[in-house]
């Protein structure tokens, strides 16, 4: 199905601008997914359960060949398609410079029941406490699943994994790796013990063990906290702390870049390790 | 020196605004470092030989502790202080929410002559080639300060490392770690050779070595590439490919991301290696 719009005060053209906000993905239990790239995820992932609601296209997309092959593959899938006029293109995106399509997807709402061990004997998880950056949180996922983790979870409060930047900070991955949000400490606390996971957290304090001398090749899942704050007070009582030692007089690392160190620590110990 | 400003056309109001631009640095020599924990860091650098120009600041950031403390260490150095009215501060700076101070220094032009050996015997070194956003190049001179490096160089046509968000993102470690712009790829591979540096280039292809197999604590220099392109053909040709393993989906690493892990793997076979 393809049909145009051309009004601004088109009823899709405001529910799409209304996904700009958490609120409004909450509501409609939906989010956006923009440009070309991102949209060829999508459009792949329908196979992992992701459900493409709709897609708007400006008329420029559509005359390019990388453009008609994603339409053709949305339409064969049975996602609504419409061509959409310039101005009203560019008030339903919250990009500023858009790539001429966007796709609405269903947002997934997945338990910590829905993570299942698959295959993998000793899985990997990265928790975010309370991370705020959604350019943060994206690229972590991006990192979790280039470094082969289980999944990614969020604590309650942290930054939505729906926002429009962290959805395109995660390249694609979002599509791939499985992502839990809003889980309690409590519920991370037993989930941990009951699938027999070490917890272990990062955090600014040379008490703790470097990662280097943990044993990440055990089932694992490794806690990073807020760009501020760190991993929060309940938390860290909870798991073993664990630092990423630091020589220069940098105070503190990013927390992308924390995750990232970890991750591909255990990468090392998991396949380069004699 | 404590002078005020008042109007929105005062010279260094307008000078100071013209820093946002690459254009306007280079015609003046000079760079911003804005808020209380840069300015902080900005201030320490000075026995490092980082030459504070004059600051800006807000009635409201003066009258708070850590805010006044900051200003009497910077006059105790000599440098010029303006109280300016909060209109013409917001003109000058280029974030968007400031901090109330914002501290005008001299840009170093360092050549590679000026990368001397400080004590450690085997230094390493990270060339960005090309790389363009501040963010990421910010954020990799952070993580390669907290992981002892002993420098970071960035060819020609890469993000001026002078850049607002990049001197942001750096978090201080700009005056830590000597930073090298400007550098043209025969000059980087003369220089490798002469200081008997391996010279690494992370690429993604897969008849490259994983990163984990290659020695890093000898002298090294690893280059890693623009976010859409890699490192230059130019200077692929001169190095040793070397890649990061990916396990998942994801079809890349963020350029911070792989320095990052880059950089820790260095660290790791130089201080947890048995």
């Amino acid at each position: 199905m393809r049909e145009k719009i051309d009004s601004l005060s088109n009823r899709k053209i405001k529910d799409t601008a209304a996904l700009a906000t958490r609120r409004g993905r909450q509501k409609q239990g939906r989010f956006v997914a923009e440009g070309l790239r991102l949209g060829e995820m999508a459009a792949a992932a329908a196979d992992a359960g992701w459900k493409t609601c709709y897609a708007l296209y400006t008329a420029d997309l559509a005359s390019g060949e990388r453009g008609a092959k994603l339409l053709d593959t949305l339409e064969a899938q049975g996602c609504p398609l419409y061509e959409t006029a310039d101005a009203a293109f560019r008030k339903a995106c919250a990009t500023e410079s858009p790539q001429g399509i966007l796709i609405v997807l269903e947002m997934k709402q997945n338990g910590l029941e829905s993570l299942q061990n698959q295959g993998e004997s000793a899985p990997f998880y990265v928790v975010l406490d309370g991370v705020q950056d959604p350019g943060n949180a994206g690229t972590i996922i991006r990192t979790a699943d280039a470094a082969g983790a289980a999944g990614v979870l969020f604590t309650k409060g942290s930054v939505d994994v729906y926002e429009e930047k962290t959805v395109r900070a995660t390249m694609g991955s979002l599509f791939h790796l499985p992502v839990v949000s809003g889980v309690t400490v409590d519920e991370l606390a037993s989930w941990a013990q009951e699938k027999g996971l070490q917890l272990l957290a990062a955090a600014l304090d040379e008490t703790a063990r470097p990662h280097f001398a943990c044993d990440l090749t055990r089932p694992t899942a490794v806690v990073f906290g807020n760009e501020g704050n760190g991993v929060s007070a309940a938390l860290l009582v909870r798991a073993q702390k664990v630092y990423i030692p630091m020589y220069g007089a940098a105070e503190s690392l990013n927390v992308g870049t924390a995750a990232a160190i970890a991750l591909y620590e255990a990468v090392r110990q998991r396949h380069f390790s004699a």
